[in-house]
C-alpha cells in the first residue's frame, strides 16, 4: 500500500444555485481542484452524489461529469452513501491510488437540490433511512433526528437551549469563510427563538438544503511533492456501517458507524482523539454533532454537548469543529459536504484558513455521516513538512 | 497489485418479483454467494443498483444490504453507472482486493422494477440517458436506441429482420438456464411479428423489465486456492466512458466507452478477441449486441450484425454470446444485470453451464453497458486450474 496525498482542491460557493445546472456545479469544483493540482490528466474520477436522480433528473453521474470536464474515456462512477457520499468517493478514490490500481484521480462531490424537477426534497431526503420500516410510515428524515434529540435530551437532562453553542460557534465560523451559504452570527437568544421545524428540531438546529460541489485530486504522496507546493496525507481513510433503521441499533444514543470508522481511522493514522487539531464533524442537526463527537471519542456518552456548553469546540478550544461553518452555516449539499469537509481540512492544514486558522495544525479529521448514522467516512489527514 | 478471484457466486431467478422487496431481492443473492464460497465474514460490500431510489423508494442501499445480510459494521457503498453499475460495483470490488486493502469483498448488484412506488419505470430509465440534451426533449431511453438501430440499418444497409438471430439465440439459451426470465425459445417469424415499441425496435429486440439480484465473492488468488475448490481468476477488470449524449460522440456508430474498455482489458490480460471463448454482451436492443461485438473487436464496423447473421454468435460459433439467455432472456433487471453476467461467465469457467456449456472453456469476457455506451465496464475471467 502507498501513502496518498491531496494535491489539490477546489470548491463553489454553497447556495441556492437557480441558474446552475448540475453539471456546471461539478464542473466549476473539478476544474478549481484541477487547476490547484495542476496536473493536466487523470485516470480516474468518483463522484458522490445522492439525490441526482430524484431531484435533477439525472442518473449516470460519473460519465456526464468527466465528458463535461474534459475527461471523457476514463474511468468514472458515482458513490452514493445518503449523505456520506461525498467521503465515500473519497474513500474508494483512496483505495484506488492506495493500492496502486491508480495513480491522479479525481473525487467529487456534488448536490443539486434547488430549483429542480423533483418538487419534493424533504421525501427525496427520507431516502437516506429505512425506506420500509421508517420511511414508509410517514416519518421524514427530520422527524427521525428529532426522536434522537429528544431521546438526548430527555435520557442526559439537557434542555432544547443548550445545544445553542453548535449551531452559534458554526455561524460565527461561516463568517469568514466566502463559500459558506450563511456567512453571518447567530446569538444564543435567536437560536432560542427560531421556528420550530420537528420538535425539538427548531430551524437553527438544521443545515439548509442548497447546492453545492466540492472536488480533489489525489495522487502518490511519492509524486505528490513534486506536484504540489503543500500536499496533504490522508493519513486515514475508513467506513463504518450500522442500521439504516435507529430502532434496530444496540443503543440509539451510540453512532455504532462512528465508534467503528473511527477506530479503524486511529488505528491507520496512529493516533488518537487527543492528537487531532481540528474536527469537521457532520451537525446536519446539532444532536448529530453531539453524538458524532462521542462516536468520534472526544467525549463520553452523553457528554458531547458538554464540550459545546463548556466552550470546548470553538476556534481556541479543545477541539474546533466545524471551523468554516458545518454543515448548519457552510450549508449541507448532502452528496457534496464530505468533499466540503475534506477541502476546509485540507485549507486548514495548508495554513490558509485566514481569519478561522486553527494554529499549527497538523492533524484534520473529517468525519461524513450518512442517514441517521447508518454509514459513517472517518477521514484523518496530516500536513507532510512536518 | 495482487491477483483477484471469484470464489463464490449467487442468484436469483429474473422476474416480476411482486412479492420481494428490494432488500430481499439482494439478500437472497449476497446469502447465496456466501454459501458458495463458504466465508463466514467479509471486509467490504460493493452494491451494485440504478434505480432504487426512483423506484424502490429507498437510496443508501450499502449499508441497508450489509446490516440485513447479517454484516452489520462492515464497509458498504452503493456503486451507480447507470445499466453498467452491477459492473462497475466489481471493478470496485477489484480495486480494493487487488490493491491490497480488502481480502474478502462481496459485491451484489440488485434491481427492484416491477411492483414499485415509483410509477413510471420508463422515465426513470431515462435517467441514463442525458437529462439536459436528450431526456428534457422528451425522449425515451427505448427511443435513443431506436434511434442507434435506424442508423444503423441506414449506414450499412441491415433489414429490421437482420436483427432476429441476436433475440433467437438468446431465447433458445434462456431455455436452459434456471434464473432466467423467459425460458422459452423464439422463432425469426414470431420477431418478425413482434409488436413495435419505438421504430424500429420492436418488442423481441428489447430486453424486459423485472427484479433481480446477483452477488459474487472476491478474494486474493492466492487465498482463493485454500477457499474455493474452483476459483476463478479475475485476469482483467476495466471502465471506458464517453458522453451520455449520443449526438455528442465522435462517431455514434461507434461504442468508444466499449474500445477504450475492452482494450484496457486485454491488455490486461495478455489476451486478443481470438482468445475469448464466450462474451457476455450487452443485449439491452439488439443494436447494443451488434454495436457491442464490433466495439469488443470481434468484427468490423457494420460487421458485428453480420457474425449473428452467419450463426457465429452461436453456442458452436466463433464467439458465443448470451450463454444463459442474455439481457434478452435471462432478463435485465438494470443495476443487477453486469453482476448477473459475471456469474453467468464464472459458471461456464466452472463448466457448471449444463446444457449450454462452453466446451473447454478458459477465458470468458463480460461487458455491462450503462446507457447508450456512455459507460462499458469490461471484465476478463479465467480458469486458475489452466
Amino acid at each position: 500500500m502507498r501513502d496518498v496525498a491531496i494535491i489539490g482542491v477546489g470548491q463553489i460557493e454553497v447556495g441556492e444555485h437557480w441558474d446552475t445546472s448540475l453539471r456546471h456545479l461539478a464542473l466549476g469544483a473539478v476544474q478549481a481542484a484541477i487547476a490547484d493540482a495542476g496536473v493536466a490528466q487523470a485516470d480516474a474520477l468518483y463522484v458522490g452524489n445522492m439525490l441526482s436522480g430524484e431531484l435533477a433528473g439525472q442518473e449516470h453521474l460519473g460519465a456526464l461529469v468527466a465528458d463535461f470536464a474534459g475527461l471523457r474515456g476514463i474511468e468514472a462512477v458515482k458513490i452514493e452513501a445518503a449523505c456520506g457520499s461525498g467521503a465515500a468517493a473519497l474513500r474508494m478514490g483512496y483505495v484506488a491510488v492506495a493500492g496502486g490500481l491508480a495513480d491522479v484521480v479525481i473525487v467529487a462531490g456534488v448536490e443539486k437540490m434547488t430549483d429542480v424537477l423533483g418538487q419534493d426534497t424533504t421525501a427525496a431526503l427520507t431516502l437516506a433511512a429505512d425506506g420500509d420500516y421508517e420511511a414508509f410510515l410517514g416519518i421524514t428524515f427530520v422527524a427521525v433526528n428529532a426522536l434522537l434529540m429528544q431521546r438526548y435530551m430527555h435520557e442526559y437532562g439537557y434542555s432544547h437551549q443548550d445545544f445553542a453553542p453548535f449551531a452559534v460557534n458554526a455561524h460565527k465560523n461561516a463568517v469568514n469563510n466566502p463559500y459558506a451559504m450563511f456567512r453571518f452570527p447567530i446569538t444564543a437568544e435567536r437560536f432560542a427563538e427560531a421556528k420550530m421545524i420537528a420538535t425539538p428540531i427548531n430551524l437553527l438546529d438544521s443545515s439548509p438544503i442548497c447546492d453545492g460541489a466540492a472536488a480533489v485530486v489525489l495522487a502518490p504522496a511519492d509524486m505528490a511533492r513534486s506536484l504540489s507546493a503543500a500536499p496533504i496525507r490522508i493519513a486515514a481513510s475508513a467506513i463504518g456501517t450500522d442500521s439504516l433503521a435507529v430502532h434496530d441499533r444496540r443503543d440509539p444514543m451510540v453512532l455504532d458507524g462512528a465508534v467503528i470508522s473511527t477506530r479503524r481511522a486511529y488505528e491507520q493514522a496512529n493516533a488518537g482523539p487527543e492528537d487531532i487539531d481540528l474536527f469537521e464533524l457532520h451537525d446536519a442537526f446539532s444532536v448529530m454533532a453531539a453524538l458524532s463527537l462521542e462516536g468520534a471519542g472526544f467525549a463520553e456518552k452523553g457528554q458531547g454537548l458538554r464540550l459545546a456548553l463548556d466552550g470546548e469546540v470553538g476556534m481556541d478550544g479543545k477541539i474546533p469543529v466545524t471551523t468554516m461553518g458545518g454543515l448548519k452555516a457552510r450549508g449541507h449539499p448532502v452528496g457534496a459536504t464530505g468533499m466540503y469537509q475534506i477541502v476546509e481540512v485540507v485549507q486548514q492544514l495548508r495554513g490558509l484558513a485566514g481569519k478561522n486558522q486553527v494554529k499549527d495544525a497538523r492533524l484534520g479529521m473529517a468525519q461524513n455521516i450518512g442517514g441517521s448514522g447508518a454509514t459513517v467516512v472517518t477521514h484523518i489527514l496530516e500536513r507532510m513538512d512536518g
